[in-house]
């Protein structure tokens, strides 16, 4: 069978085809230099007029990562009590202001985004492009990343964004795998349940 | 200086430092198979709940092709008549009929869901999620995507999606670049600026 991708079958495998959601995490650390050099990889991935909307909080301080885990639902406190690194992935509702900077060639750019709901609507979409980026970005520092939205949202938003700038889209741990990390892979849709040709 | 990915340098030339988003495209076809290819990659990409709310409209026929440049952005009309092959990226709104087969071990999953508003919110986060890895995909395969989300949405909805089960979040332009395809790469936001720790 032709082969369509040109991406190397290590590249595959660490990306994509063995690289799973952890729920258990080893102590290793995770090193702001590794969370330096995810970013600097998956920066240039593209966002609707280079917004760049995504922000991280990381939770370094015993302090945050309690406050944290009292927001998480049930289900989730465990995960990210061991994770090595826990983040938050939020969302910049002022990235409008860095247009100028960011898209300098179309002065009108920030005013396309006068509007709230538009720039709401904006900012989370791009950041949530910006964390898919982001995840493959974990996979390839060879480690794992733990996507969780099961929270009480409001309640991590007013501790950990009092001035209402950020809004938070997704709790991220990330580590080395732990004992037993995950499940038997779910099933995936065939393809002929997603894409169709009109 | 240290190295902190494990991702081979070719990958990340491909995939990430090298890929631009195109905006002329060359003729070469792009096929079924190399988005088959694409989706079989990018497939196992996490959402959440498993819920793979994605889902491709590829646009193979001259009405169609047709119908979608009336409803884009002036700006943004040539690089669609001239792109090989035009997607419209969709969030499956009724993604839950879906979880009893793709999250089977939880079988109140689909209630979870119930209502309308955080069902869509969850498909369009969830959705633009995988347009992450998809446009990742799209690079695997040595080819580029040009995302645009300059359009008149409503109208796309409703000529392509009548039924209100899927709505539009990217056009995607799929193909190798052509003549001038990118002018030179916009800054990005330095790790100081997106990236803080509590």
């Amino acid at each position: 069978m032709e082969d369509h991708l040109m991406l190397a079958d290590e590249a595959r495998r660490l990306l994509f085809l063995e690289a799973r959601t952890a729920n258990t995490f080893a102590a290793d650390p995770v090193s702001d230099e590794q969370v330096r050099a995810v970013y600097d990889l998956v920066k240039y991935a593209p966002t609707s007029m280079n917004q760049q909307p995504m922000r991280l909080l990381l939770l370094r301080s015993q302090d945050s990562r309690k406050r944290l885990i009292g927001h998480l639902a049930k289900g989730n406190k465990q995960k990210s009590e061991e994770a090595p690194l826990v983040a938050l992935l939020a969302a910049d509702m002022n990235f409008h202001e860095r247009l100028p900077e960011v898209f300098p060639h179309v002065p009108a750019a920030q005013s396309l985004y006068a509007d709230v709901a538009v720039r709401e609507q904006s900012a989370k979409f791009n950041a949530a492009l910006q964390l898919g980026y982001f995840i493959i970005g974990v996979r390839a520092a060879g480690l794992c990343a733990g996507p969780i939205v099961g929270y009480d949202e409001q309640a991590i938003n007013r501790d950990f964004f009092p001035d209402g700038d950020r809004r938070v889209l997704a709790v991220l741990n990330i580590g080395l795998p732990g004992i037993a990390p995950w499940f038997p892979r779910l099933p995936r849709l065939p393809y002929e349940d997603v894409v169709s040709t009109v």
